[in-house]
């Protein structure tokens, strides 16, 4: 009965809730990438595959929720660690799809956003000053929205021509820019300021990771839907 | 063997036939899927997700059951905190495989449906007073009604001029009047009447989730395979 | 190692020999599904749900075995209230494979399969008197041969001129009379007989869903593949 | 702890690697499949059919033998129940591929390999005399290894004229003749001779299933890619 | 709770950052092998298999880190005994996708692999001596080294004329070179020089595996789809 979660647990119940959402996600996404152009498809697969870490990484989190009732904030970074960089590849993936893209930007999104979340990680979990750990995660993180908001990434959108993917393109650089900014406002609040009530931040992550994954995937895929037909 | 289905118990014995319609009901969506047309999968999609979900949210609950003898209706608020609006959303998605339709319906039912389910569950675990949480939900629950009886949904329809998509669209609609009825009628009598049966109460919850979901997925499935020869 | 089978446990060997028979019968009936015409499909489909659900329960009931020695009858009914159905409807399911059928018939084979194994349960499970259920359930029972040889179904089936389809038609009609006559008999025998070895019915039952799912399930596939090409 | 695999136990560690040898080759046939002409589909489902059900039954034995140290040989006929005769039913199935081969054959094949396994396990459980279970046993397997040889099979094998079927026949006529050697030549010693080491039987009986059933498998596979270019 | 990661624990954390890895790189290559041309897919399919196989192996690694604090090498040989040569052959499918090469090559390739991680493993159990081992592993390994810079396989990717491939051959070449180094590095350290601190080898082990494998299968991934359109 200690494994179980209380009716009255709203913080569990959000554990829940995204873990059930990330699978429904995931079953959505691999099926219906059957239905868009083969030049989407990776793009797709790639959402469904960010759902399908983020569901097995948060079903192991809600057992460590009810058997302890508390998530430390690193359990969360082994997820974030994969899933951001695919998030963040797949800005190139989705402009893959409709223009030509130099491999180097791959490359530059790939190991950048390695390096945010590394750094990230490591400040939290001790292994390095939380606050060397913020400020080199944040480089990597304004890399990033340079990239997409001034950079290459950026001039391929606009010189793509596709109404679709420029709309999609627009739409993930809102949630990378809005949505993303709730994990270094939280990182910031747990580890370098006076400290966090750590169940709402466990429900602000939740919520956060819930939105951030699923609706990223499904403005990816509904941009490929429209550009399939 | 506290953890195993008593013989002569009928509240689990519903639990245990509800967990498997669910996975035969996903089974059955995802892998029919492939015959319809192509305007019609993502409706066949969702459903076989909702059917996903319930699946294994029902497979946690029959745990619950054969362990406590009991399982408080909060639990079901996760399940249909997801499952609820991707019905909901069918209703347009349903609209979608023959016609044109706005994404504005889409929103306006995602956003009722969500608020309804949020507000009842917040009503039920205690974060809100009950009688609020009913009145809030009750008046999602209306506006769902009066969008696909009276509003754009419904007249989208009627315009549509495709009888299988009208005879599934009015089947739906069915189950939603009358089968959904079941959740309002038993958050009344368990948090704002003077208590209720909860044996009977989950019976009546394993078997109204079991035609809901799944005879509503079958409504949608009949269409799209009869549209899509 | 009491969650074990034991080497000499005849009983519990016919557990593990079915509960894998049907996961092979699943993986076969999903993977070979695509072979078949499209009209074939559905029949297929649901071949390959019934034996899903069989093994999913048998996983369950095999565990039953180990810790206790013993499986009641009363737990095959949640996998007979699902299966048996599904079944039945399948006789419908292969006509309207190779012509056309009145949707009422499918009705007519639904509803007298769920109340033939929803009256034995509850004879059995002591909800119900066990002649009472009896009786009700051999009435449903008599309903639905009376269907398959002489009602609508054998008509159409007489009618439809399609060789494949008849002789599997008439394979399925002698595997619903002779293999499923074993249930009734067991019922007979356990709950209004003098009772009965409840090792010897166990074993029976295992082979007895072994052939009966399985091998009804080949029959379709069989026609098929026959009548794909 | 004492659930674990040691690192010097060198049975254990064959049981792990068949295990996860069998899942690795039925994602192998699962995937492979896609590929290969329609008419030779079915026999590489069967194929990965049967790698399917050893990698669920080695699991469980892997399970056993740590926890116990030991793995009764009867524990092993749950599989080769089901497996060995879809193996032999192969043989059919690899013909019916290329030529035109009589349903009798089937059903010849399917019911000696049944019997055979059938009258091994029974002797082996002690519900039969070891030795009359040995000879009913060998009856049938050289009853089968006559079919491949001399009968039927081996002339339709002969008559067929195709270059892929005919080395593929040849070479899975030579596991079934020398590979399954093994498992007669086990039971002789075990339940006939005077004893054997159970440790020894264990690591041949691994590796042995590793090589007769994922070679067998890819012999089918081999031909099946040969002949659908 | 002693089941469970420590949020302090680098080591567990690279455990459960590859196992879920290997998951993320199995879906994608099953799900992205449908979009490349058939003489590709069986390489992408091995890919797959690789990863899959690691990632059931890591998960029940990651189980003993978390039990005992420690993962002895000689657990990852299960692993590397299925996965090595799967690689080691993929040199030979992915020359097979362009080009003609005689079955002796695959012979070579496979045989050589097997005897590698099989006398690196006898020689880490010591069921032989360590040195031996290290010897007879070093000659497998120096031979696929041969094989595939100055050998056949060398040769036959010099005349395939294929820009792709020649480019993904040359990659691979490079991790098996390179990136593989670590492991006859470790075995050396660890068995034959003076000890080895374990945790860091853990953790190298665990990160090598990472790349060698993905990285691996992404290669192949790459050339398949440049090569596919």
């Amino acid at each position: 009965m200690d494994k179980m979660l209380q009716p009255t647990d709203l913080v569990g119940a959000t554990f829940w809730l995204t873990s059930l959402a990330m699978i429904a996600a995931t079953a959505f996404f691999f099926l219906e990438r059957k239905r868009v152009a083969d030049r989407w498809k990776t793009a797709v697969t790639v959402a469904g595959v960010v759902t399908l870490v983020s569901a097995i990484h948060y079903f192991y989190m809600r057992d460590i929720w009810v058997t302890t009732g508390a998530v430390p904030t690193v359990f969360r970074f082994v997820d974030w660690q994969l899933t951001v960089p695919m998030q963040v590849v797949s800005f190139y993936l989705v402009l893959m799809a409709v223009a030509t893209v130099s491999a180097a930007l791959f490359w530059r999104l790939l190991v950048a956003s390695e390096v945010m979340i590394a750094a990230a990680y490591l400040g939290a979990a001790g292994y390095m000053s939380p606050t060397l750990g913020f400020l080199i995660a944040a480089a990597g993180g304004l890399y990033i929205l340079g990239e997409i908001y001034l950079g290459e990434a950026s001039k391929v959108n606009s010189a793509s021509g596709n109404e679709s993917t420029q709309s999609a393109f627009n739409a993930l650089r809102l949630i990378a820019t809005i949505g993303w900014a709730i994990y270094p406002l939280g990182y910031f609040m747990e580890y370098l300021g006076g400290g966090v009530d750590t169940l709402s931040l466990n429900v602000i992550y939740n919520l956060a990771d819930f939105l951030n994954k699923i609706a990223f995937g499904l403005v990816i895929y509904r941009a490929a839907v429209r550009d399939s037909s």
